[in-house]
């Protein structure tokens, strides 16, 4: 193989400092979900095309990765294919382990999924989810839990965000007093547009669906709508007087906001009744979040939804979750320089190999720093000091230890700062301490 | 679908309690990794299919999951594979990155990997490889330095296990003093079995392959040697003098079991010249680790490769690496029921919801909790308390934070421990202080 190894289009290797801010995310949000009582599961790779398919639309079910089968009984194997959310396994898994798991169930979930979709700019046919849901209560209470993790981990991460938010029932509402409650799929799939196309452009779409220009002239105020949380809960409670859906999700959403005011969420929270999010499963509160110094499509969104598991066979399941999207929370971070400092490096010190007498001063040395908690390397091979000043440069590394023939028969090291140069030969007991 | 749904045969589900214990065991390697150094990599699921085909054998070609081409240019797109290891996308990553990594490169990689074998008890389709790597050095302070890691990972985890060590120069030297040097390869496969089938079942395996008497009557003492580390390779030097492979991998294996005497390592370590390993791409020394308190085959292995990126391109690259076995690491912890303490609980405290000015009041409560690292979930639903407790006994929540009318009057919280019965009413600043 004369060529240059590749990998299939739309796949990505991650190499170490790539892995360092992934896992600086994925450990910054799983601190946060554990923090609120959400543990891990974990589902296969694949499942059985039958669960797969027909629950993402006709275009999803060409995006399906299919899996080949193999060996003499391929031909009567179940087809299988590669996830395509994390959202369909999790009610597979929740019908299918219901006697085992008590409600309401939480749980969060990290893992790739796979879309055989054109590959383009931040477009991948890999990329990870990391889904956190609370499945079997109707409770508000957890919808402001889900607000506090957004706003916990982004908190954390440094990043000013927006977290935005609207109720299903007030579209559907809406397109009750519209007169054209058929319409609401088509309503919400152009509304969803909105921040990508204009209202213009939405305004086109409603009329192309079939939409009056008595219903667009009814929806469209609501797209434009300005002033506070109370103001428009206000203005929407005329609106929508003639709606019972559409007043019970403008009382769900003023539960909420109360409940959100009263908790001391940092990061901004708005009331937003042009989002929509194109899923069909939700049904009450929905979440997008954006970040405030950086231009990037959302970084995070969820919302209700009330029949998930119907489509097993586990009926009137309620349940709300959201979804952190790790690689443009990922060029966030970069974009605005928030990875923490020295997160880069492997490891906080090198130690020199000048010999194996030497080496072997400096493996004793290196456990002894390990025991502190220090992260440290010992150069393995015996070679020019330049090419190992190279190598912890290159990598990062803050702190060379230099062990030559005069610090191994004094029991002492000699530490160099790599930023600032400074070096300062020390008793090899107070070494590890400049070092931490 | 009225059936209750399934996964595909091979695959499994990891809930709450098993993810737990995946992660405690996948966060401790993870802690020792970095510690010294090592740094993560992940490479995409699929592969294309030539990066993978002839790397495994006939056999493994066989077992090779594909994946179908879908779209409108299907048949022009190079055909794809799931991972079979980590091994050879490591190798390949190193080719393709060649420019962009320091020599010597060292990684670890955690991710899952397909095989479509047949499924049986402790054999799975989609299992996770929990590699560690360097490449690019052929000193032997990185035998050393994965000896440590393996001491290091299994002290943490409580498992006392024998780390067996042998050098393939050794096999291949007395592959030459038997006669018969071009019969290595059935050798090694034979002996790697003598754990599993036995001597008698190695000996015939060897005549099978056409060993002759004379060459069996060399191998077959090695096999049983017992002894000092000392007595067996000053025995095998008067043996192999013949050879200078084999006396390279002497001195090799003295060098190593120097540098393990100084440094200390806790666990048995144990010269085995009947260990072999399958693998053809292992050129020096092989290990092997073996859990002493449970029964269940090999636990971690690994050993030196002078070639793996040959067949990518990048000749004369020597490395070594280990594998961790997560899942039989997994049932070795539950079978001597070394899991920590608590470390099923999703969280420390429950918070009772008792309607909703107690609830508001419980999620104040929760988040002061939270702020000084308690895990905590507050109950969504104001049911009947009897299923708040059982919700907690069921998640293993070792306590019950019960926030009624009285404790929102007096700002105070009444927590019961679930074990014990015990049952105190604090003002809510101390409470978090009896529960950490």
């Amino acid at each position: 193989m004369a060529q240059k190894p590749s990998i299939p289009k739309g796949t990505r290797d991650f190499g170490p400092s790539e892995m360092m801010g992934r896992n600086y995310i994925f450990s910054t949000v799983k601190d946060v979900f554990r923090k609120y009582g959400y543990p891990c599961i974990e589902t296969p790779s694949m499942e059985n095309l039958g669960t797969l398919l027909g629950k993402y639309g006709d275009e999803g079910d060409k995006l399906l990765f299919r899996i080949q089968n193999s060996g003499e009984k391929a031909a009567l194997a179940p087809e299988k294919g590669l996830r395509y959310d994390l959202t369909v396994p999790f009610a597979r898994f929740v019908v299918q382990h219901q006697n085992e798991i008590s409600f309401p169930f939480k749980r969060y979930q990290i893992q790739p999924v796979w879309r055989a979709d054109r590959p383009q700019k931040g477009r991948y046919r890999e990329f990870y989810q990391c889904d956190v849901d609370v499945i079997g209560s109707k409770s508000l209470l957890n919808e402001l839990e889900l607000v506090q993790i957004v706003d916990e981990v982004f908190g954390r991460l440094g990043v000013r965000v927006c977290l935005k938010i609207n109720n299903r029932k007030i579209l559907s509402g809406l397109a009750e007093v519209s007169g054209q409650p058929d319409k609401l799929v088509d309503m919400t799939v152009a509304i969803d547009k909105i921040d990508k196309v204009g209202l213009d452009a939405v305004k086109e779409e409603l009329f192309e669906k079939g939409l009056t220009e008595k219903a667009v002239a009814t929806i469209e105020p609501v797209l434009t709508l300005s002033g506070t949380t109370e103001e428009k809960i206000a203005r929407m409670r005329t609106l929508l007087a003639g709606s019972e859906t559409g007043m019970k999700g403008l009382e769900e959403t003023e539960t909420l906001f109360g409940l959100i005011a009263a908790a001391g969420i940092r990061q901004e929270v708005e009331l937003d009744l042009s989002l929509a999010r194109g899923l069909n499963y939700y049904t009450g509160a929905i979440f997008e979040v954006k970040a405030l110094d950086w231009a990037i499509g959302s970084i995070c969104g969820g919302g209700r939804y009330d029949d998930l598991t119907g489509i097993f066979g586990l009926p009137g399941m309620s349940g709300v979750g959201i979804s952190f999207g790790a690689d443009r929370i990922y060029d966030v971070l970069q974009g605005l320089d928030l990875f923490p400092e020295g997160s880069a490096a492997s490891a906080s010190v090198l130690f020199t190999n000048m010999g194996e007498k030497e080496a072997a001063y400096a493996v004793s040395l290196a456990s002894a720093f390990r025991a502190e908690g220090v992260a440290c390397e010992v150069y393995p091979d015996n070679t020019k000091l330049k090419k190992q000043f190279e190598y912890a440069d290159r990598k990062g590394i803050p702190w060379l230890a230099i062990v030559g023939d005069q610090e191994v028969s004094s029991g002492t090291v000699t530490l160099k700062n790599l930023a600032s140069g400074e070096q300062q030969t020390l008793p090899k007991e107070k070494a590890v301490t400049v070092v931490k």
